[in-house]
């Protein structure tokens, strides 16, 4: 049994920057935890703490010292150890006194490739304590901080001023310099509640003596917990239930190191506001939570949380009402003055708003996407007036002053303003849907003239992007394109749409008037989007290797290809599937290395097996043609499935390079007719047994 | 100032039948209403309440006697009442003996169609009191009872056997005789708290004797408010919300005369199960209300109301946990026995049901649907395959046990079932929306599969059905034919999608073996569809004449219709509106009535007004042709009102039928221009000044 230690490091600073502290904290649990397998020391579990003023890490059950080990030394080969006299060479000499050894001491290596001189030598493992402050030191120089800065007249740089630093090992402290402190076991509580040194005078001692002399919790977590059940009491007593987004829930832990809810209200004239408008402006500015009833409808109240237990809460509530107020007085003076002026009487000023130096301004782009809007609504049995109408306003809300207040409303702005400027329910819903899907997993519209808005907008900022050359690369991705790319195969995908993707690039691509080449932007951006259709397919579970067998036939509608992918996949799972990938590899490989070309006709064949093939070819091409006009491409290879007999027969049989031209190319003919039915869903050659 | 007093009514029953309980209470409510009208006595205020037990109404100030008045009776004429001697004739005095006077108290009355002798007799109006037993006997006599019965040795016949009457007119009994029970003031309390007699001094004393003496909410609204909120009182109690639907809200209210909350608990691993499901078995069954989180998912209880303050409240919950668990078991069966059986597998048995029987089954009907919306797929711009499949499909939920349990989850079940098979997501949301709008204002579908599919299987229903001749006719539509019609049209314009709903109804009856007239058929559907659009037009705040307008001119693309109504709309508000809807009327009758036909070029013109006309009408054409293909009707009628002043100086300045006949021919010509270009978007001269 290992003898261990608790280990317990705090890190004590000015208040932290909320958006980051949870990252903060991960970072240097692992950063120390890397430092500890680095050095070799093992434990029972780790864990960090954070609060606005320290980051800490708790580590149960420590090593107290490293393990000891024997390192090898290996010397001159065994043929130069010796001198012709059988005496130690020179060599070999040199080697133990440079290990500090009698040559006595040096032992023999064999193995296959030779044999050496080595010397073994026992290294005692040093004390966890000697190596913990580098670790520390290491971690936090390596912690993702963006911006280091320096206080008082210390050198040490951290992401904010640091005032004391902790550093336990069991009971004991481990002196040491930490960012300009000096390590002890005195921690601080609250800064208002218990501003005084509290001693910890043991790693478990730890979260207790904060709770309870100090009025913090340390744990994020549970501070995350508290806040969440503190909230929704809090709402229920005012017959609600607290609407909690996981960024805020996150963001108020960050800044509180005692949560204590404070409800407050605001005038219930105000919920004649977008719903969307009171939630943003109560959790962006004010990091509130918003209250609503069981029907999802906000009430005039709302949730706060106070760093205090304060003997006056009503005037913390007074005090925040009084902050909202005037926030939510511009946000009706935004609604109102905005509905002043039409969507479609903004138009014109897109004029005046660059997209993109080289494609124009926003209205250059609201034209381009209009009229890609319409061509697609056409292709979708939409009236492309009504996709026209979106593509028209659809860049308009930007320019009102709810949207310059609060950008993340962009889309459902448009959506109300559209609504109360009595546009068409379609039309208003597709200004907000045209940024669908919004992230990662996120909604797709699914609505005809959504779908058209939403493509059109994201395959016109593709190709025009593409054609000035701002080509994605390695992270850099300004224009969110790769975003962009997912959207159209998801909602192409996921609706079912028979689009050809490839089409719709040639239609955006013809749309510019700048110089550029067009082949090769619109082969970069086919490209492009079928990268990140295979990752979507290797997201869904295909391999890459079934997916490569449908790329190989170049099926540029994307819901056309998801289909053959499928049913590749379906194929896979057959017994026939093996021996057929490996026979339409052998036929590629027959057909690239033949020097005769196939004949035109398949004329007169010999054997028993080439002729049963024929027949069973003929009349395969035959079942799968209306199973490929539906689509149906699992059934298609079912049906060629049933031909691999067949196949086994002519290659166990038949001799392909036969000597009579004639018959060589009938036969030539014969694979490539058989070939040719399988890539007419996919290239199941490419499939790995 | 007239007396008046309080009016109570109570009629004391055994258990009403829950689900018409509130509409028997409004009606017995409007019934004593109308009588009292008819009888011209006016009162304050009237109010219904009604429990499982009983209904009343109560009145207050109601007047004690109708108002007195005179009637007038009408004698002989004037000239016919004196006899040539100046004596009263005859006929004189014998109108004064029926009506009971002397012909000195007759009196004249002159008009202008001649003079009378007449009688006025005060007559005094009648006590209430006397007035109000026939007024409720008639009002109990004409309440929708679906089935009345009788009781014991009684003739009387109601909902439910009679056990007590009370009738308070102020503090005074009308003694009278209701259904066979000589009314009183005594009325009786909750069944099992209070079962003793309770005196009702006065009317105004009812519902306070009833709550406190009678342990009875006799206001019904009051007792779905209460149980709303003890409801959601007792789930917060468990951490979550009441889900409150509002048809068990008001079943609730009406079997409970005295609520009390009860929360149940369930194994939460019924909580695997489909939500729908539990939510399903916990109302229809049990009329349980659900619990749901704050993010809408379901927890393991539920709350049911007792009738009764039980001093066991925890034997009545393991009672009802008791009742519900093998529900929750089968349930839990059908969920896991359905799913060994694929939907696919399940398409054969959709031979065996019939769907109507000169339509044949189900298998006919899913085949007939699969090739109409893969029709209407393509259409859409989606792969026809998944809309098959999703027609394929779509009935095979029907014949699971689940839905044999539960009809109202036919769809839902289709969606969870379909996605459990691995069917495309796109093909298992359309099983559930086929059925979408479910409701008058219901959701639509939006995804294109889905609408690929809804539509589909409207439209061959309207069309099967019609072309059987089964045509609704007044209350009777027993398919369901006019919601059918509605929601197709509602998915074609609010979705904006520009489809050919006769086209559709083509292809549909094309399917059909069966022998009938396709174009009699084909004219009858296009009507009942058309005359659906007209209710949802009125409804969307248009007018019969705009529909009218917009009619006349045939379009059977729903979206289409919907874009020129609006188009006309806006038009009518124009000035120039008026005079050239009226222009329209006229040049439709010149050219109706002209023997001589339009020439059919125009020729020479003479008049100044004549040739200024044609100029505007030959530019109005190249204008309004681009907005036209735009379908942008509003523009395009803009742009012709402004032929309004070269249509007025034609009508001023030139004499269409001139004497020459070429002349005569072009004017005719020149004006059928004029109108053809606003019959290209609709008839104006429907519009009504």
């Amino acid at each position: 049994m290992t003898a261990t230690n608790h280990f317990l490091f705090e890190l004590g600073c000015e208040e932290l920057p909320p958006k980051s502290l949870k990252r903060l904290s991960q970072a240097l649990l692992d950063n120390i935890v890397a430092g500890l397998q680095d050095a070799g020391l093992s434990y029972h579990q780790a864990r960090a703490y954070a609060t606005p003023r320290r980051l800490a890490v708790l580590i149960d059950d420590l090593q107290t010292f490293q393990a000891d080990k024997v390192v090898e030394k290996r010397g001159p080969a065994l043929q130069a150890a010796y001198g012709a006299d059988g005496a130690p060479s020179k060599a070999a000499l040199g080697f133990a006194a440079s290990c500090g050894a009698s040559f006595e001491q040096l032992e023999k290596l064999e193995t296959d490739k030779g044999s050496w001189l080595i010397f073994k030598q026992a290294v005692n493992g040093q004390a966890t304590a000697e190596l913990l402050p580098d670790i520390i030191r290491k971690a936090l120089v390596n912690l993702p901080i963006a911006k280091r800065m320096r206080w008082g007249s210390f050198d040490a740089e951290f992401a904010r001023p640091v005032h004391w630093a902790v550093l336990l090992f069991g009971s004991e402290i481990i002196v040491t310099d930490i960012l300009g402190r000096t390590t002890g076991r005195i921690t601080r509580g609250h800064r208002f509640h218990a501003p005084q040194d509290l001693s910890i005078r043991d790693p478990h001692e730890y979260l207790g003596v904060l709770r309870l002399q100090g009025k913090v919790l340390a744990d994020f977590e549970e501070r995350m917990a508290v806040i969440r059940d503190a909230a929704n009491q809090a709402a229920e007593k005012v017959g609600g239930v607290a609407h909690i987004e996981a960024d805020l829930l996150e963001e108020v832990a960050a800044l509180n190191e005692w949560p204590v809810p404070v409800v407050g209200n605001f005038d219930s004239r105000f919920l004649e506001l977008p719903q969307e408008v009171l939630i943003t402006t109560m959790q962006a500015n004010q990091k509130y939570f918003p209250v609503k009833n069981a029907q999802g409808g906000l009430l005039p109240h709302f949730i706060t949380f106070a760093n205090i237990e304060s003997s006056r809460p009503d005037s913390i509530r007074a005090g925040n009402e009084r902050v909202v107020l005037p926030r939510l007085v511009d946000a009706e003076f935004f609604w109102k003055q905005d509905r002043k002026q039409s969507l479609a009487e903004r138009v014109e000023s897109l004029k005046t708003i660059v997209f993109q130096k080289d494609l124009g301004t926003l209205f250059d782009k609201t034209e381009r996407v209009a009229s890609l809007a319409g061509l697609i609504a056409e292709q979708l049995g939409a009236d492309s007036s009504l996709a026209k109408r979106a593509a028209l306003l659809a860049k308009t809300d930007l320019i009102t002053s709810m949207v310059g207040e609060f950008a993340n409303l962009q889309g459902t702005m448009g959506r109300y303003y559209a609504a109360a400027d009595g546009e068409d329910l379609a039309v208003a819903n597709a200004l907000e849907e045209q940024y669908f899907p919004k992230q990662s997993g996120g909604e797709i519209p699914q609505a005809p003239v959504s779908i058209a808005l939403a493509l059109a907008e994201k395959i016109d900022t593709l190709a025009g992007i593409f054609s000035v050359g701002l080509i994605p690369t390695g992270d850099k991705d300004p224009y969110a394109l790769r975003r962009a790319a997912i959207g159209i195969l998801r909602i192409l995908v996921e609706n079912g749409l028979a689009l050809d993707v490839a089409e719709l690039l040639d239609a955006a691509l013809a749309q510019f008037s700048h110089a550029f080449d067009k082949a090769e932007i619109r082969q970069k951006l086919v490209g492009f989007i079928f990268d990140r259709l295979k990752g979507f397919c290797l997201d869904q579970g295909f391999s890459s290797d079934e997916f490569e067998a449908v790329l190989a036939v170049n099926p540029t509608r994307p819901f056309d290809f998801w289909q053959r992918i499928r049913a590749v996949q379906n194929f896979r799972a057959l017994p026939e599937a093996e021996s057929l990938a490996a026979a339409n590899k052998r036929i590629g490989n027959i057909l690239k290395k033949s020097e005769q070309a196939p004949a035109e006709q398949i004329g007169t064949l010999v054997e028993a097996a080439e002729k049963n093939l024929l027949t069973a070819a003929e009349q395969s091409e035959a079942d799968i043609g209306p199973l490929l006009a539906e689509h149906n491409y699992a059934l298609a290879l079912s049906r060629l499935a049933q031909l691999r007999d067949s196949v086994d027969a002519f290659f166990d049989n038949v001799m392909v390079n036969s000597d009579d031209p004639a018959l060589r190319g009938s036969r030539l003919a014969l694979l490539a007719k058989l070939s040719n039915q399988f890539l007419r869903i996919a290239d199941i050659s490419k499939l790995q047994s």
